[in-house]
């Protein structure tokens, strides 16, 4: 960590400041400029107040040198990490097709959804039982009976299965789930996010719709320092002006994560754009820029015209995407 | 509710949405316009998932009329809710000056700096001990132990005392603490939001970095539907691009809040800006535009020479910047 | 358009609006409802200013039908539209792959760059002449020399050339270039967006920082109210909250574009990630989502051990990164 | 300025970087630490291109110490800058209440409100004649004849007029204006910026909609780099996701300018927030703070029951504003 002082800090000042931190352990190389002083801290500074450091008068700014992060670090875990589940790998090369409806309304419905997204490439079952919703009146999900339905979807395709976790009191339900999803809205749900550390279980973590990559990589150490280092990250659109769309899809993400991190990247184009006509564009665009996996949200509702053109696709439609994807994948190979 | 269709969507296609729309007990008033239809839904349109109702490709766009949010709406409760709390009252025209450090750290600190804001005017007390912090290395809280020392101060001053609230199986531990907070990342935390409403304690409900105002008063709306109305509405920036600042105090929110919800609203400059040279000059602006109350760091180390200039006050500084907040409020009469 | 009034308008409010609105010669049609008042106005509404209506107190808010624009508007003109420009072709199937130096530097320079790309497949050269700087103290570019060497690089390779104008005193020296480029801080600069409308230029028009998708449709329909319809519409990544890229690439643009305009729609990886190794990723992903064209940054100082992993890619990488793209294409044919 | 390194940097990338640097007449010290080497540049590095800098593969971040801005700098300037014109001074404890329409109509118009304006304590006029507009179907302002409308409105009130230029080429219509106002969407027009700073007259500088604090004082660096050092800053919103106002009135950077610059700061209020009930509450909190001045839009239609409740005051409102601006300034001495 390196702290640039201001060309008025005082000589007592800097002194105080140099015994505070030493008293933290950490040594401090002091190099004076002709305008600036700057101080190189070194020893375990992923304790240091960044916020702290940066608010005081003499300092004009505090810039982590190593990153905060360290499980998920690549640096020290130069190897693609493959999450295996159910016979399904994510990462290294392996490549994740994650598909369903939003949320699990029958048997009928999750198991026909199930065996159509099977049919045509999908790996992985998605489907909500638990669901935040901004107003306390919308519908919540079937909660466990959306978790055994699912099971029973599984059971009938081979398919593992990925649902989302809002409450950790609700942890026992998920004893048989495959992957744990942290929505959007929980990513900085920390004591969340620390009991899920002591589980096995893979973890699919969603990036905040305001959280910077760094954030998500910090909310991913939570997890990883308690024990689990089986996370998956999702890049799913983040908050910007702009709103045509319902949230900025952030592909850059993906290449940005790669760099820094060893764990696997899937990309969630359904709930980021919020219209089915995005919603390809955008999966050819994620498996075009590299990422580990895509989750697609995937309806089966023939005889309702309601349907066509939600943000869910058709059987069909998804059955079309994926050819796609696969093909794509083996141009950037 | 009102739902604009496209000027190509056909005959059938609007009789599905229209008998979709009936089977949720809706009345459904069609006006077919040269270039436009639009569709007046009129009855209970607050479990109408507006996401889905978007999402459909016949559909241009869907604007609710009456807010969905109805606990929190000034149109049902016009008069301003005051919110009365170990003798403190806030809100119509009651002013909630909360002051103290930002962690507990020590008996004789958090006396110290309660006995010093009290005398200087504060007349609630403020104090973390469970810390969300972004990473799993930094410190914390005293936790559990830190609410106990809050309570040593509130009897030695008198002054009721506010604390934060992380995760619901913690509840216990604040049955004592006179305001529960909820911080900005736990904004969304819908099965939290849900807990606070059953219990009979004033909840300051933080707006989260990116969160609108009406999500803001949706997040409020959940705990009031579970019978708790006294919720404390807390700006305390939102995140922009501007770097300058640790984020942007949206201080127009105030006057938006005022307007749309009955419950207080206070401000939290001392986060939103992590400057101390800008705390002051955003707590006249908080007052000058109506809030009611404000939020304040203050530490006591008086021996510190690092604390100066940090995003907390000293008590000298506090008891300057309340005596002008006082002489701001009485030329807003 | 349509305007919804509060239900607490009055009936001699609604009837000053109706009279107001008709004495622009609109037709008013009124949907009174139970909870809301509708009115729908028909006729030419491109006049009327959104703003001071959605400002006035009854009213709760607007909303176009129809587009504002008009000439860009894909509905009023279904086919792609083609621009050609020195015998290449851009839209409706035809891709522009436009590369070339940040800056002309100097004769050899840009012809060495010229000759290179249109070896490894580029078909327009790009180079900076006038270059808009933040600070008044940063080199602006060779400005009109800029441009003759441009000249000769074109006439050495038979590319076309594009490149930025940023005062409309500089348009004489255009007249030999065959694409002129508005930068993204002038996509708002309408007087200069009007005079570029009365030339028969292709015009690059890039997307501003804080633009949305509207807005740039709006510039687009200034240069072609005018009589110019040959845009070339550009996405260059938006400004957010993150700080991992130096903007934010927003693809979701390309197909939200392409619904919505028959103008072709080119990607610039390059300026949005401001990082060599993430052009590649990007330049991929746009190619996949359907963008017409992508510009890209590609220097030649192979004995500058510096300018390895700047924003600029070497000829080589410029090479590699063409070929995956054209497979790209191919794929999602 | 600072440059970070990797740690993974060679020996002769380094040298290849230092030999860069000292090309250009830097001094470069080299602070070899454990984890990092920091290269601190010391001379003239207002000319170093810190993207490019930033974007080198060795790089890990470049940090400015010395801001890019010198003449607007309160490290060269410590007093405030006071703008003084047509008898009305502003900064350094002076207060421009600046008011008038959004638009110039009639002379009739124009002048009625000058006059109700002057009558409640406004100092300075403000009119539009030339109208950015998103739109070219819009109406574009009464250019030069609004101009001419505007000085008689002074003739009759003494009250000195400031109006937007958007063209340089119409400069020589503002020949007899007090105060030349540039738009947000031209704060980045450099080349008009750089005219303007060959002109004596004050210029008033808008913040642009997605333009960080520092991006404002460089341009206004551009105007007094040309020799014109009559700068007033203007904070008017910035582009955020919230919608429930027209932009996020950014009131901190009025504290954050008036640290960095001794130029004036002023806060308009009506543009901002779009909305009449917002104007008078953020004109109290841009008092409270300690702006230089506000700027309000008034009309004067008091037989159209349209405009009440519109972004413009009523005369009479702005009296009641004026009056409470005046006692919150009393207020904060």
């Amino acid at each position: 960590m390196i702290a640039i002082l201001k060309h008025d800090a005082t000589p007592s000042q800097v002194e105080h400041l140099v015994s505070w931190l030493k008293n933290m352990n950490l040594d401090v190389h002091i190099s004076q400029g002709a305008e600036v002083t700057v101080l190189g801290l070194v020893g375990d500074t992923s304790r240091v107040d960044m916020d702290l450091l940066k608010s005081l008068d003499m300092v004009d700014s505090v810039k982590r040198v190593s990153e905060p992060f360290k499980q998920a670090n690549r640096k020290f875990h130069p190897l693609d990490t493959v999450v295996e589940v159910g016979g399904v790998k994510i990462g290294g090369g392996h490549f994740a097709m994650i598909a369903g409806p939003c949320s699990v309304e029958s048997e009928d419905q999750i198991i026909e959804v199930a065996q159509a997204v099977k049919a045509s490439g999908a790996n992985i079952l998605r489907g909500g039982a638990f669901k935040p919703r901004t107003s306390p009146y919308a519908f919540q999900g079937m909660k466990g009976e959306g978790i055994q339905l699912l099971m029973k979807a599984r059971e009938a395709t081979g398919l593992p299965i990925v649902t989302e976790i809002m409450n950790i009191s609700t942890l026992d339900l998920f004893a048989d789930v495959d992957i744990i999803q942290v929505g959007a809205r929980n990513m900085q749900n920390f004591d969340l996010l620390k009991e899920l550390g002591k589980t096995n279980k893979p973890i699919l973590l969603k990036r905040g719709l305001a959280n910077t990559i760094q954030e998500l990589l910090m909310s991913a150490e939570y997890i990883m320092s308690e024990g689990n280092d089986r996370v998956i990250l999702c890049e799913r659109g983040i908050r910007t002006f702009e709103t045509a769309t319902r949230n900025t899809l952030d592909l850059s993400a993906v290449t940005v994560l790669h760099n820094l991190t060893h764990l696997p990247v899937v990309v969630d184009p359904s709930h980021a754009t919020g219209k089915a006509n995005l919603v390809a564009p955008m999966a050819y665009a994620a498996a075009a820029c590299g990422a580990d996996g895509i989750m697609i949200e995937v309806h089966n509702n023939p005889s309702c015209a309601l349907c066509d053109g939600a943000q869910s696709l058709t059987p069909v439609q998804f059955d079309a995407l994926n050819k796609k994807v696969q093909k794509i994948r083996e141009a950037i190979l």
